[in-house]
């Protein structure tokens, strides 16, 4: 049989793997810097536990798992595959929640299954970067996800922009207009700024049952991301005053460090309204045409449907396979890796090669990441080796290099070598 | 809803969470070092690559997935989850076998799944650690795969045994007692010695169809586990003779070093015979009951069912989910992670809490793990967060402390505190 994978699944090579976990390995580094502690939840979910979680577009992209048990009869699926992060950590902290100690920070870096249509960039089967806050509503944690995101970005060597709004400013501008009834329809027109522009947003909030005149007004508004302007514009609106109070909260607390990255309030920013209750985020790389590759905010209620009220929480999540496709345009990834092998001994006959063979086994206990070839054979196909797998140095055994109880060191790139007793070697190896 | 999680599936809490890498940290450490790439492969297989690979109570055992993606139908499950890591590496060789060199040396920490009857111990969701060689029948690594065995657990600080037999010596031995069709009978009723003992293996042999005397003549032969004894006993099979000389080669390249564990022959050892086809490895913890931690052995042919033959492959896995309970048992694994957070800032009122939050931004600049209690409130409240959250030191911002630019640093477990400038603070927390 000829072997294949389900379509939009992949297999990762070691470049890839060692990428992406370079990638990751620095997200994990700032979260844990921050605070945030690390947990995992199941790969497999009761079906009850993620269905109606996601809207009716999200049911019916859940990946069901049939329920046989060796022995027992199959039945209809009752489990799925874990869809996002959030609903298993809303699920986690309602099961755990004796054991936890609130505010509880904790951040998660795991694969998530949608069973969507696959296409270039979308996959069935892809990881997601999580920090969440649970059992606080201190807006100080927005501005520390907003300098995470800051900090990610700055030491992936990607520009952004961060945008932030809070869903009250939406509220409060749907309030002075006297379109409440149709904020959804509002906001869903808003959300598509970038991709049909501000005529294309007026005609599709017309289209909502929005009047032509309070929608002119409204795109003449959002063009403007003065937060002083919508200060003005809100005086009336409560909830308004409360976005623009809580932005303003956020700010100062945002103004405790000098952020690499622009920061900026983006009234058009209206993502995520089916749940986000406060503040909002989105991330776009600057220099790259790539959508958003990071996103946030917050919700009143994290766990009210898992039976445990009064738990606010906020949090962001990187888009990283976006991420590692930006990285790869902007060529960000570093060319050497710790993993590399350093030196790939080489030798000719039985005795050589037993000879090279203890050496090696010296070099690695040294912590030096090295290998050999499995036999004696011609040096050519040995070098090969070594080149094909990107190994900078040989070290041959050869009949002189055994009676003098040395190694001669060869730089493939150069192609200098030296002769070096083994301690020689190691130490020249370490550095 | 009251929330819960499939049997067999668990939640991992930061603790369980940061043991588990500690001790993946460390495999992966170790494979590295050897000069084994890292790969990873989809959880959803097709189920055609996965059907007839694991016998017929392994197909039991496949959790099925269905395949319905978004607006088509939904029809009978073609894909499964990953079952064990073997067969997705033979599939990936097989795949990607333009872009590999051979012989390819690959390491794979991932989860597998089956739907097992759940019991302690035994889950529907655990990880494997696999290195394998493929391309190569060098039996260098053999030795190489019994001192990565060594190695990582020596490094652990788990107490092992590492037996090592080879099938062909098991085949001999049936030969020159002339039940070599009885073959799988006689393994299959060894492999249970160590459960049954001499007495329940020679009931099972007969009870398999071999006859009495030739059973009571394996029992005292199987005994001794001393090599030259069965370089004699095998002198006139070819098959045994061959396997007598593999070990002897796999003994002359272990001879490289010196190994912290026992690394024994044992003919009892008759695990895999199924698909291994030389050397056989186990790993049992000498200081715990808890049947085998580690194993492997080789295939003559590792890809040959998809399609590519001819590609001998050697390798091992660790047991995981049972070296963690070893451990745990043992007390082995560290009581402080580099995740601790080291400092936790408290304040007081509005602007202590934004003059710590800034102090607190720099800290973290630094590299320093740390966080701050989300609101300036009673001493006791943030005190208690502190210690629930294992954090060593708080800073507090006082009012004095402000005035002079300073921060008080409080050990919670001594008691002693003394002030320090921010920089002052940071140099003591970064050693």
């Amino acid at each position: 049989m000829k072997p294949s994978i389900p379509k939009g699944t992949r297999d990762f090579g070691p470049k890839e793997v060692q990428k992406r976990n370079y990638l990751f390995s620095i997200i994990r580094e700032v979260f844990i810097r921050f605070g945030y502690q690390p947990i995992e939840t199941p790969t497999l979910e009761n079906l009850s536990t993620l269905t109606g979680k996601y809207g009716e577009e999200g049911d019916k992209l859940l990946f069901k798992v049939l329920t046989n048990v060796s022995g027992e009869e199959s039945g209809p699926a009752k489990r799925g595959l874990r869809y996002d992060l959030t609903v298993p950590f809303a699920r986690f902290v309602v099961m755990h929640q004796n054991e936890l100690h609130f505010p509880f920070k904790r951040f998660q870096i795991q694969p998530v299954w949608r069973a969507d249509r696959p296409q270039k960039g979308r996959y069935q089967e892809f990881y997601q970067c999580d920090a969440d806050i649970v059992g606080s509503p201190s807006l100080m944690y927005e501005a520390e996800l907003a300098q995470i995101f800051d900090l990610v970005f700055a030491k992936l060597g990607i520009p952004v922009c961060i945008e932030v709004n809070n869903r009250k400013i939406l509220s409060g501008i749907a309030e002075v207009f006297g379109i409440s009834s149709h904020f959804t329809a509002m906001t869903m027109a808003i959300d598509k700024w970038d991709k049909i522009g501000p005529d294309g947003v007026a005609k599709e909030m017309i289209q909502r049952g929005i009047s032509e005149e309070i929608a002119g007004k409204l795109i003449d508004v959002l063009g403007n991301n003065d937060l002083e302007f919508y200060r003005n514009l809100l005086e009336k609106s409560e909830t308004g005053q409360l976005g623009i109070n809580e932005l303003d909260t956020f700010w100062r607390y945002l103004s405790a460090f000098n952020p690499t990255n622009k920061i900026i309030f983006s009234p058009l920013l209206a993502r995520g309204l089916g749940y986000y209750t406060g503040c909002i985020f989105e991330v776009k790389a600057t220099t790259v045409e790539m959508g958003s590759i990071g996103g946030g905010g917050r919700y009143a209620n994290l766990t009210e449907i898992f039976g445990l009220p009064n738990m606010p929480g906020v949090g962001i999540s990187f888009g990283a396979e976006r991420i590692y496709d930006v990285m790869e345009t902007l060529q960000l990834f570093p060319t050497q890796f710790s993993e590399r092998i350093k030196v790939l001994f080489v030798a000719f006959d039985e005795p050589s090669h037993l000879y090279a063979f203890k050496a090696l086994a010296k070099v690695r206990e040294n912590g030096i990441c090295s290998d050999i070839y499995p036999d004696p054979t011609k040096l050519k196909k040995q070098i090969k080796y070594a080149s094909d797998n990107n190994i900078p140095f040989i070290a041959i055994a050869g009949e002189t290099e055994m009676e003098n109880n040395q190694f001669m060191l060869k730089n493939l790139d150069t192609g200098e070598q030296k002769s070096y007793a083994l301690d020689e070697l190691i130490s020249f190896l370490k550095n």
